[in-house]
C-alpha cells in the first residue's frame, strides 16, 4: 500500500489507521497536528484517539497489529506498559522504560520513545547548541527521564539530576544512570532536590536548567520547582516541559531576570514530528503547523 | 460523546471510528459513501477498512471494542465466524446466520443483517410494493439467504427457492425454511434448479424474479442463471444483486422482453443506509450519496 495521494483526498478503503492511546485523550493535539501534516504532504492516512487505559492495553494493541494500523503513540498512562507489548524496543524506549511512539513493521512493533528526542529538537529550535554542556535536570518522572536519557545519547557532557530521596523515581533512577555509564560518556551526578545550595552550584556551570516535573503545572499554576528567590547565572537557559500554563512561575522568574528560555510546546511539537518521520518516512511540515496549532510558544529566541 | 459538529470539521481527539472488516475489502464503496454521509449531516465519525480475514477476526473485533468503534460492517470472508463474535442478535442476522453490521453499545456488540433490508428497500425505491406477493428467488447463499430471510419478515405471501440439490447450502436452507416457518406466514417451496419447467411455473404467478447467485458476475458475464430462450411472464421484475457488471444477461434479457428490471447496486447502497441509521440514528443522504458514488444504476423505474 503505497500511501500518497493528492493534497486533501477523501477517505478510501486504501486509507491507512495511526492512533493515539491514552486515558483521557480526546483533548490531545495530536490528531490536529499528525491529520494536518498529512493532507499537506499528500499521506494517505487518518489520525484517531481512543481512550485506551492499561486493562484494555494489550487487547487494543493486538487489535491494532491484525487491524494493519501503520502505528500509533501512547499516553498516560499506558506508556510504561507498552514496553512489554513490544517485539522490539529502541535503544532510548529501552533505557527510558516507556514507549510512547510504536511502529508496525508488518505485525512487527517496533516500541520507540520520541519525547526526549522531542525536547532536545525543542533546544535546538531556540537556537541553542548544548553538546557537550552541563544540563540542570529537575525530576526523575517520566518525561525527566526521557530527557535525561536522550540528552546523555546525544552528547551531554554533563547532567546534575535533581530529585528527592524520597522519590518513588529514586531507584529506578539509580538504574538509568547505571545503564547510561555503561553505553555514553555523560557524567550524570544524582543530588537532593531539597538542597538548595547544592542546586546553586550545579547551576553555575550549567549551559541549561531544565524542569521535568509538573511542579508549576495548571491547575496548580502558583508553585515552582526552585526557590523564588533564586539568582539564575546570567546566560543560563531556563526551560520548562509544561505548556499550560504557557508562562509557569520558572518561565516569569527566567524572563525578569534576563535569562533566555522556552515552555515545552515546541518538545510536543517535535515529539510528534519525530514519530511522524518514523511512520511515514517523511519530515512533518513543522513551519506551517507551528503556525496553525502552536501559535502561541512562550519562548525568548536566541540573539 | 456527542458526535455531532459542523459539516467537514477536522478530527480531533473526540472523532469517532466505523470501519469495515473483510478481506479484501480496500476496493469497497462503503468508506466513500459513510464518510460523505457522516460529513453531510455533520456527524464526527471517520469510516475506514480493514483487511481482516477469518484467522485474524476474533482479535480485530475484540481490539474494535476496547477503542471504543462505534460499530462496523463486515464483509467475505467475516460474515459467518461474526456471528458467533456478537453478544446479541437481531432475529434477522439470527436466521441468516451471519453479520453484516455490528453496534457497539458501550461493550456490548449487537449483530445486524442489512443486506435484506438492503435488498427490500431497493424494490421499495425501484417504485414497486411486494408485500402480499410472490418471489422467485435463485440462490441460497449468503445474499440469497439474506433476501430469503427479510422477504419473509416483510411480509411476503410466497416464496420459491431454486437451488441445487447437491448444493453446499442445502442443509442450510432446509433449516432456514423451517425457521421462518415458525414465526412468519410466509409459504416457501424449495424448489430443483435444473428443472427449467418448474422455473416457467412458479415465474407464472411471482410479481419478481430475484438472482441471488453470483451467476452473471465479472469476469463471468457470459454466464446467466436462467436458461437464455426463457420467456418472462409480462410485468414480473427481474432483479439482479450483481452490480459488476452492470448489465448482466439476465438483464439484458429482461429488457429485451420490456420487464422492468434493476441490478444490485442500490441494494448495495441501502444495506449501506441502514448500517448508517443503525450507529447514528440518522438517514443517510442517499439522494446526494446515489449522485456521488451511484450515477448510473441500470434500472427501469417503474411508471
Amino acid at each position: 500500500m503505497e500511501n500518497t495521494t493528492s493534497a486533501a483526498s477523501p477517505i478510501t478503503g486504501h486509507t491507512g489507521l495511526i492512533c493515539l492511546l491514552g486515558s483521557p485523550c480526546a483533548h490531545s493535539v495530536s490528531p490536529m497536528m499528525h491529520n494536518a501534516s498529512f493532507e499537506a504532504l499528500g499521506l494517505d492516512y487518518r489520525y484517531l484517539a481512543f481512550d485506551v487505559n492499561e486493562e484494555t492495553l494489550p487487547t487494543a494493541v493486538a487489535g491494532l497489529k491484525v487491524l494493519g494500523a501503520r502505528g500509533f503513540n501512547l499516553t498516560m498512562p499506558d506508556k510504561n506498559l507498552m514496553v512489554s507489548l513490544c517485539d522490539e524496543l529502541s535503544t532510548a524506549a529501552r533505557i527510558i522504560g516507556a514507549v510512547n511512539t510504536v511502529v508496525n513493521e508488518n505485525g512487527r512493533l517496533i516500541g520507540h520513545n520520541t519525547d526526549g528526542i522531542g525536547y532536545m529538537q525543542s533546544v535546538k529550535d531556540a537556537g541553542y547548541d548544548i553538546t557537550g554542556k552541563k544540563m540542570t535536570l529537575l525530576g526523575a518522572g517520566g518525561a525527566a527521564t526521557a530527557i535525561l536519557v536522550q540528552a546523555a545519547l546525544d552528547g551531554l557532557k554533563e547532567i546534575a539530576v535533581f530529585v528527592r530521596p524520597t522519590s518513588r523515581f529514586y531507584d529506578r533512577l539509580v538504574h538509568t544512570v547505571d545503564e547510561l555509564a555503561e553505553i555514553t560518556d555523560c557524567r550524570i551526578r544524582i543530588c537532593d532536590f531539597s538542597d538548595a545550595d547544592l542546586l546553586k552550584k550545579e547551576l553555575a556551570d550549567s549551559a541549561i536548567l531544565t524542569n521535568g516535573t509538573s511542579v508549576g503545572m495548571a491547575p496548580h499554576e502558583d508553585t515552582c520547582p526552585v526557590p523564588e528567590d533564586l539568582t539564575f547565572p546570567n546566560g543560563l537557559i531556563v526551560s520548562d516541559i509544561i505548556y499550560n500554563p504557557r508562562e509557569t512561575k520558572l518561565l516569569t522568574m527566567a524572563k525578569a531576570q534576563g535569562n533566555p528560555f522556552f515552555n515545552g510546546s515546541y518538545m510536543l511539537l517535535y515529539q510528534g514530528a519525530e514519530a511522524f518521520r518514523l511512520w511515514t518516512g517523511k519530515e512533518m511540515p513543522v513551519e506551517k503547523i507551528k503556525k496553525e496549532f502552536f501559535s502561541d510558544p512562550f519562548y525568548s529566541k536566541a540573539t
